[in-house]
């Protein structure tokens, strides 16, 4: 496919196409995020899904197997007692050259020197204009804001992506990326209208033949409309958008009876949701999922998915907008 | 302005912008609604503002004398005991030949006929895509679909226009006009990227010069910023967006402490927000506020507003959306 959709993060990044796939644990391995940039967007392993620094190290050797274009790597960081080895993981980062690195969770302030050092572009996941006003103040280079309907951790403002993204480009001079509640092209075209320079989208890359997940997951993504998902641990002031299944309902339910967290750790536990992507059953685990869920209802390869989302956007862009002037 | 932007809804409503400015309690009086029509876009009047048939009458006379444009009316079917007279609201917009209604609420099923027997347009006001279908079926003309970022009451499916917007694209085949979030001339064309032919806009029209408003509260929605927005009445399946004040909170906590609807009733009464827009104590009584009020710093005249959006909305679709296709 001939058209491209050009910003300041396609010029960035060397990529055809302004959608990012966000970095998700367990989902964003090789196969998938070298399918991704081979489509001509930007693909994104995840460093916490290969568990130390040597199978991150052998993860990006595998991914440049597959594809010789761009590909980044997400870095979370995570307010845990036993920190992961994150030293390490930059140290392969930098040592590998990988162009992008997306932090998330915590302030990345600690680690910006080092991971720049290699030459990397930081792109950081925020829930807020406050974080990404000190993202770009601590030198982020671009920006990726969580809207209230993104899948996983949205915060506790409940702003939604329609007023999160143009209140961010109004408050900063960095490209901002717009993430949550993206999966065709009409959410791009209006991403790009509200002011940001690319997408992310997550939700619907699981959905993608490409994607590590058992099949039964991908049908209950497509299964599910917009109205299936649910926020869990907002008793927690750790908001997290799952599917709404048996699980989820058993969360809310212990919620709704004052349950704290050692209370509800057994349930939490990330091995649930490893078990469920592993084996098909949508009903076991907490399954971070967006509202884009509504959208989705096929499982496209990646390049068919990127070329279907480009040629709609473009067709907005190009006719369906520049048309409705008179 | 000789910059217009033309859908199938400005074509139905003989109007040059696809903006429609949403039914307000109190706030929707003859000099809004004729300042919005006067600038090309759609004003409403609200009929329960008027209490009696006789009282919208002479509102419509009273906006006719300022304006030569279209306008609407509002009726808004409650789930009151003592019912208002609706039979004589809909006499009155027949017998005045009002081309476009605005119904919310409950089904207008019983009232359709009726209303449409003077050939008037009806835009159903919904919150979830179920109830578009619904309101395509009984053979409204029109659909608003509200996200759960909008002013007032989003229903309690908690999906935000993002994804509500196409997902009733998808669904129907009369216009969508999306409502909920917009206020400037990015958001007019992220809905029409989204597939919408219009948007509708409350709170934005709320900070203008001409809406019948204490100054005071023009001023607290310019200071407001995208997290002083709150949903109340959650607890009681009625949830309502409102300015997150000290009334607010008190609400909240009654509501955390497992409140009943008699319990609130002193709190949620109309006539403490109406006090409020008189004596523009913006911490007097529920105000009805979109998470908008982040992305609204002025109080311009309609005309510079609808001038301003459009404009805005023109140049990302003639020129920056273009302008990114390689």
């Amino acid at each position: 496919m001939a058209q491209k959709i050009r910003t300041r993060v396609t010029k960035m990044l060397g990529i055809d196409h302004p959608i990012l796939q966000g970095g998700m644990m367990w989902v964003s391995q090789p196969g998938l995020v070298a399918a991704v940039s081979n489509a001509g967007a930007m693909g994104i392993l995840t460093a916490l899904t290969f568990e130390t620094p040597g199978g991150l190290a052998r993860a990006i050797d595998e991914t440049r197997q597959l594809t010789d274009r761009p590909f980044g790597v997400n870095l979370t960081f995570l307010p845990t007692l036993k920190a992961p080895d994150y030293g390490g993981f930059i140290e392969v980062i930098v040592e590998k050259g990988i162009p992008l690195v997306e932090t998330a969770g915590r302030n990345p302030e600690p680690y910006l020197e080092a991971i720049k050092s290699g030459g990397a572009l930081v792109v950081h996941k925020c829930t807020a204009v406050r974080f990404a006003r000190k993202a770009q103040a601590i030198g982020c280079d671009m920006v990726s804001i969580d809207g209230f309907e993104c899948a996983g951790h949205p915060g506790e403002d409940d702003v939604t992506s329609l007023i999160l993204v143009p209140r961010t480009v109004d408050e900063i001079s960095i490209p901002v990326i717009a993430s949550g509640g993206f999966g065709d092209g009409r959410g791009l075209a209006a991403a790009l209208a509200l002011g940001a320079e690319g997408i992310n989208m997550g939700t619907r890359f699981v959905a993608t033949a490409e994607a590590p997940v058992h099949e039964g997951i991908k049908q209950a993504l497509v299964k599910a409309d917009e109205t299936n998902t649910t926020l869990v641990m907002r008793t927690l002031r750790n908001s997290e958008r799952v599917l709404r299944n048996p699980w989820a309902e058993k969360v809310l339910e212990k919620e709704s009876e004052g349950a704290t967290l050692p209370d509800l750790i057994p349930l939490l536990k990330g091995e649930h949701g490893l078990k469920a992507l592993r084996d098909g059953d949508a009903s076991h685990g907490l399954l971070a999922a967006g509202q884009v869920v509504g959208l989705i209802h096929d499982i496209p390869t990646v390049a068919g998915l990127i070329d279907r989302i480009v040629d709609e956007a473009a067709g907005i862009m190009g006719q369906r907008l520049p048309g409705m002037l008179v």
